[in-house]
């Protein structure tokens, strides 16, 4: 079998960039990106990044710092995806099968990190400067006993969590605000100045005690679902009031904010895009 | 802390049988039963009853062997369980805190194993022999690519099922029959007559391509459910008619069947008493 036939989806030789849409179990990596050393042991660090990067580069014969990958979103050690997207540059003349591509990474690479789609990029596109919004999902599982099924995938919060507080809550949050109380401080210098289009708490699903959180913002500040969704937790429980939710994002002050949720009840949803 | 106090639901001392409804993630279990030695290996295999019983002798500090432990249904290696119902005598004369032995377990167990009830069983009730039914759920992912979020508990099959035909396929085996076709042989002489009560592909829920077996019958021949499954998932594909299905049956001829569905798709969803 080889890649460079003419076949089901075929790429323009003159845009030799891909667009992949990508799920992955984020449980056994230490986050997305990078393929940076472990600085204590010096041992590679496994990443969702450098896994793909190292399956593109072997299916398709290249060397793996040609392909010059870019993601929508960089989640952290334990965060999922079920729509991360990512582009990159494949530096080929011939005619790319790109059915046969993403067929050949899922064989090497699923169920763990599973390629949903393949297809050539627009002309200028790229998967971080051409997004337009970024959804994330929280999930919780709010019952006096765990779940084996939801572990992997959800917060268990055994103390009851009411509804309508966690509501009311979420609505602040909506809107152009300084996130500096809800996310870890980057590079000096830089914004937490964030537009959040959508801050809601999904309608209930068939099973009970199943919570999710669904926020839409043009952008993240570093932690930032984490920290909102460890402070709504807080007033869900009765420990704060949903009108203090504006008292901390006017503060600026990192501790006023409830503690981090737990990586793995974070899923990166979907990724949109004008084109 | 001590379990021997009076508190939230005491037994009483006179019926030191306990019934326990259990959940478990079967992926790293070599099945429920047994702890005895690997055969090749002589390392101890890693069981749920084994793991079980250790962790209920350490929490009331009696001997593992005095448990007496039965369940309702013999899960294989890597079948998950939703309600496995289980009963232990424990020999104690004083008056067990049963919500703190659950509590007590769950941390030690959890959320791999997850004791969803512990109660005192009434007089004469034991898991298995009182059981008046078992039901068994059967997850498959019906979609061209894997999904990372349900690769561990349901069974990945990507070729088009007819949902028609899963369903005309289903029916037949309701019914007193002669399951030799679809199932493992016991020990000589033993029976494969059962009485299955229904047999039906639950409604679609709102999760694309996800469908759902559901089996109840007074009792299940060894790797009965798996090859049913194994059986029906090639008449939603197309290679056998529903009607085979009584032929098969009635041919009492393993061979004559499908190939066993994978044992990570099966749960034991629920066990029925009259008490």
């Amino acid at each position: 079998m080889t890649l460079f036939d003419a076949g089901g989806g075929p790429a323009p030789a003159s845009s030799p960039r891909l667009r992949l849409v990508v799920a992955y179990d984020g449980t056994d990596f230490h986050g997305f990106a990078g393929q940076r050393p472990d600085p204590e042991t010096g041992a590679a660090v496994r990443t969702v990044e450098g896994t793909l990067v190292a399956a593109l580069a072997r299916v398709l014969r290249i060397e793996p710092d040609a392909l010059g990958l870019v993601c929508a979103g960089r989640t952290d050690a334990g965060v999922h995806a079920r729509g991360q997207v990512v582009t990159v540059d494949v530096p080929t003349e011939g005619v790319l099968d790109l059915d046969r591509l993403r067929g050949a990474l899922n064989k090497m690479l699923g169920p763990e990190i599973v390629v949903r789609a393949c297809t050539a990029a627009p002309e200028g596109f790229d998967a971080r400067r051409s997004a337009r919004w970024r959804t994330y999902r929280y999930t919780i599982v709010n019952r006096p006993e765990p779940d084996p099924f939801r572990a992997r995938y959800a917060w268990w919060v055994p103390e009851p969590l009411e509804v309508a507080q966690l509501r009311l809550a979420a609505d602040p949050f909506v809107g152009e605000h300084d996130f500096a109380s809800f996310c870890r401080k980057g590079p000096e210098g830089s914004t937490t100045v964030r537009t959040v289009l959508s801050s809601r708490w999904l309608a209930p699903g068939l099973e009970e005690g199943v919570l999710t959180y669904e926020i839409r913002a043009r952008a993240f500040c570093w932690q930032m679902v984490r920290s909102i969704v460890g402070t709504l937790v807080e007033a869900g429980a009765g420990r704060r009031r949903p009108g203090e939710m504006l008292a901390i994002l006017h503060s600026g002050d990192r501790s006023h904010a409830g503690r981090l949720a737990p990586p793995h009840g974070l899923c990166l949803w979907e990724v949109g895009y004008e084109q």
